[in-house]
This record gives C-alpha cells, structure tokens and sequence, in this order.
C-alpha cells in the first residue's frame, strides 16, 4: 500500500510509492578516472591567475597570494548569479515587481587535489573546509544589503556542477529563499504552539524510534527525514538547538567535518559515489538567533529523474521509504 | 546586470542572470527514429491486452472494449503512484502524520499512432484528448475521498516519461498539492485587496505590454511568464475567467486544442523537440467555482540541468529571460 507522510515543519504531503518499483541507483562513476592534477583546470594549484583574485585562503606561510601553496581558496565565480556592485534598488512595471541582482557569488576551492573528495581527504582537511566556510559567512554578513547567506554544493556533472575540481558555492541574495521562509513559518507556528523547537523535537524522536538514523556522533546526528522528497534524502543537525551556522565552537567544527567525512563515505560505498546537492538551511541574516529556528545541512543524492509532478504542483512521489535508505546506509562496512 | 523578479502570485522571487551565458539547448530528438507502430508497445493497438482493462475508449462504433478500433484510451497505471482500494485513515506516530495513499492513477493514450505528437495529430484528433481529460476528470470528482485531480504528462525520457508512445496521466489524489495551495492563498490575498482575479489582471497586463505574448486565440492566451523560474517556462490561460478546467465550453475544446498544437509546434521549431512537462493547475475538487483563482497550464521544456540550489531553497536562477524566450516562439516560422 503506498503512503502519504506529511513533511512535519512545512506541511508538504509526500508519497513513500514501494510499489513503483525498488530504486534503479544511477550509478554515476564520473570521478574514477580524474588524474589529481589538470592542467587545464582553473582550479589546480598553478593555475591561480585563471581566476578572479583570492578573497581568502588558508596557505603556507611564506606563499603569496594568489599562488600555490593553498589548502582551502575561496575565489568570486567568473560568472557570478548576483554582482556586488550597485544599489538595492526595486521598481515596478505594471503589476510586476523588480529588484536588482545585488549579491555576492563565491567559489570555495576545498582543496589543491583534483579528484579528491571529502573520502581522502583527512578529517582535519575538511576541518579547514568548514572554518573557510563560516570566515565567508561572518564576513558577508556585514553587507546589510544582504538578507541570506546561501551555502551549497553540486557534486558531479548530473547535480549541476561543471567543473569536477572539489568545491563548494556561497551566494549572499537580497531576499530569503521561499523554502526557508517556510521552514520559519512552519516551525515559528510549532513553537506558538508547543514553545518547543521543533528540530529538536524532531531530534529526541528519531533518537526513540532509532528508524531513520544514519550517523551521529557527539555534536551531530544525521537522519533520513521522515518525509524524505527523493530517495537517500538525509539532513544534518546540530543536537544542541542554534539557529545560526556560524555559531558552530571548535568542537562542532570538529565533529561537523567528521560527519560530514562519515556520510561521504557512507554514500560511496552504498550508492557507488553518486552525484549530489547539498545546502545549508540557516536563520536569515536579519533573524539571527531564535529559539524556533534550528540550522541544519540537507543533503540529496541524484538517483532518479524528476518528473513533471514535482515541478509543477510540489507533490513528491518517493520510491524509497528512509527507514530503508537510513538502514542501508548504517549497515554499510 | 543579473535581475531579480517577484513572482505575483506567490511571492517568490527569481533571478533572471542573462550574464550566466545563453542557453545552450539540451536538443534532445528521441523521437526521430521512433517507428509508428512497435509491437512491444503496451500502448500500441492490437497490444491492448498488456494494459489493465480499459477505463474509457472513443471508438469505432462496432469495435469491443480492449481491442484495436480506438483513438484515446484511458487505462489504469500499471504501477500506481496512489491505489483506489481503501480508507482514508490517517494516523500519527509521535509527532508524525501519516495517510493511506488512496487515489487512483490513470493514463490516457492520446493516439494509436507510436510516434505521434500533437504536431502531427489534426486539431481534431487534440480535441478528443481534452475530451478525454475532461471525463476522466468529472468520474473522478464523484469520488469525495479525493481532494485534487492532476493532470500532466511527462514528454520524452528526459522529462522522466518510461514509455515513448504519447500519453498523457491523471492523478486523484487525498490532499491538495503546496503549490497549488500557495496559489491559491496568493490569489485569495490579491482578491481580498482588489477583488480581481491576480490571472485576469495578469492576462490584461501582458496584453497591454505586448512582450511575453507566444501566441492567443480567441480563448486561449500563452505566454512566457514575467518571473519564469526556467528558460522557456510557458502558461496557457482561457482568456475568460474560470477556476475549474472541466467546465470548458465545446468552443473552449476546441481552441484549447489547437493552442496546444501550435505551440508544440512553436517548442518543435525553436528547441528542436525538447522534453517537457505540462500540468494544469485547477480548482481543488471541494473549493469549485472560484473569483480568485483561474485554472492554466503551465509548461517546462527540460533544457538545463537543475541543480541543488533550486532544490534545495526555492530560489531559482533563469539564464533565459522570458521576454527573449517568448520572442523566439512567437517569431518561428
């Protein structure tokens, strides 16, 4: 019998439909055979003047700027989404509302190797990777133009990436992402309710069923959501409530960089390194702090092509229930 | 400079980043070698038997149910997203809500001819699928344990179609998708401020500016909407206002289907063939006849690869705008 699962915080309806048909991995192998360094790849150690000037790295001591000797660089993208130069300016034409794209659109180069991936990479490399992350962060925030720091990834050609060299994406945006809207509204009407938040409420009940959980360790837990959109779907969560990324203290970079590593490798071995999309769904930059409010990365592998069903109405059919897709990727050695 | 634009109807705001290089069509002709008739085709005459029992046909007067003789046949989906048989029950488990996947899942093969599209189907032979929509969609209404009834179809393997023989599907379902639901609220928040319709008034103002317009008939207007969150995005609207798509009139009928016609054609002649989904967005089967909401179709062509940032927050990036991409189509010979 198929299954509808209301997605807790959004309200959104979900189909776990078993009955279409075990899940088919795409198994997308596009890693395999990358050299560790291309020549002709902007983002390899050599290669620096091939892209916009550095806005940060965490280098050697006594290497210059925008030169070799980088372990994390963070460069504007060449072909950026939104600019930085300008004014928040909105107009409207008729019944139709503009803004301009004032923005910021960064590149975080995760490492000098070319075909690493956070599987060889040791844990304090990606340790690294996460204090550049959050240093970005802070450092936009400044901008009051700003309303979300955005943070994400697409790993692999078929989730949007084009190029293979490993690196994650910042975009600052004047406006607050809808699905984040709505994540605050859904749980800033839950806490009215319960004066609870409700991750953390989602938190104490996944650790009772001990159904959907991949991963955890002392700081972060890592589940199968219970009304996962697509198949393998997980989401990250800090076990003690923050609201705010860039909050994190030392050990929960520590143990965010070795979660992160965990799942990596969980995904690897269970779906042959797939290609995927991560984001980071935070407080807004004006928010800040809430109680209702609780950070989190979520994290989906692409598998299967999307239909027209899901673009145009919203209603995702699921074919793999994530108490399987959690099982899976607990057990895997 | 990239641009945003606010989506009226929802309020979500789309980056239009020209700058991000033009669109380079995914052309994708899976269809140009495809014979007319393949006998392992479920959905091909004389192979009726490999489908369910039929649940409507036009046909030949003097041919049986289940045999050759028909030109649209609708059959229940052989793997169902949602199943007919049941009870409504819900349930929770802690703080999580579950449904029985009640509905049912139907397909509507629109010719007998394997490789056909609407373009090569008369304007008649499209009257008759819309005729077939149309009942299928009154019988299902009947069912009051249904709240919504989805019509879309999936065109081409890119667009996550399984079968290449053209049809169409229809979803009844126990709950009303989000983004119909955000329509609906948007629509109301509009009426409720100026008691109009936010369609009608959109159809006037893009009659007005004359720059998104693909193509109108007497009844039917299409265009390339002000914020499209996807390169050549297309809505068909009736120009006079209705909420609920089966009470189309017979002149309705037909220029809704030869709306469709010419603008597959208009798709076919610009993009080459590209995969699409359409879905029609219509009144839920308790709200009915509505002033503030207006039932359309709405088209996307799979032209780019979405990546994790659309997915993941609702905040979508257009390198095509849509006054260039309505040009286009309006301009093909």
């Amino acid at each position: 019998m198929p299954e509808l699962r209301r997605d807790p915080i959004i309200g959104r309806w979900v189909v776990i439909a078993t009955e279409r048909g075990k899940l088919q991995p795409n198994f997308s192998k596009n890693r395999t055979d990358l050299p560790s360094f291309s020549p002709d790849c902007p983002f390899c150690p050599g290669n620096e003047s091939k892209t916009p000037p550095e806005i940060l790295s965490f280098r050697e001591t006594g290497t210059q700027k925008n030169e070799k000797g980088w372990w994390v660089r963070v460069v504007p993208n060449k072909y950026p989404v939104l600019r930085v130069e300008g004014n928040l300016n909105r107009h409207g034409e008729g019944m139709f509302d503009y803004m301009e794209g004032i923005g910021a659109h960064e590149v975080i180069i995760e490492t000098p190797v070319h075909n690493a991936s956070f599987l060889e990479l040791e844990n304090k490399d990606v340790e690294e990777i996460v204090w550049a992350w959050r240093d970005r962060i802070l450092d936009l925030k400044k901008d009051l133009r700003f309303e979300y720091i955005l943070l994400f990834k697409n790993h692999g050609i078929d989730a949007g990436a084009s190029l293979v060299h490993p690196h994650s994406q910042i975009i600052a945006m004047p406006t607050v992402p809808v699905r984040i809207k709505q994540e605050l509204e859904g749980a800033h009407n839950y806490f009215e309710y319960k004066e609870r938040c409700i991750f953390c409420d989602i938190i104490h009940e996944e650790v009772d069923a001990n159904l959907r959980i991949v991963s955890e360790n002392e700081d972060f837990i890592c589940i199968a959501p219970f009304a996962s959109k697509y198949p393998f779907e997980i989401w990250i969560l800090p076990k003690v409530h923050s609201s705010v990324f860039e909050d994190l203290e030392k050990h929960e970079v520590i143990n965010f960089a070795a979660i992160l590593r965990d799942i990596n490798g969980r995904l690897n071995r269970t779906l042959e390194s797939p290609p995927y999309n991560f984001v980071i769904h935070t407080s807004p930059c004006k928010v800040g702090k809430i109680p209702h409010y609780h950070w989190h990365m979520e994290l989906m592998p692409r598998l299967i092509k999307s239909a027209g069903v899901e673009w145009g109405t919203g209603f995702y059919i699921n074919p793999t229930p994530p108490e399987e897709a959690a099982r899976f990727l607990r057990e895997t050695q």
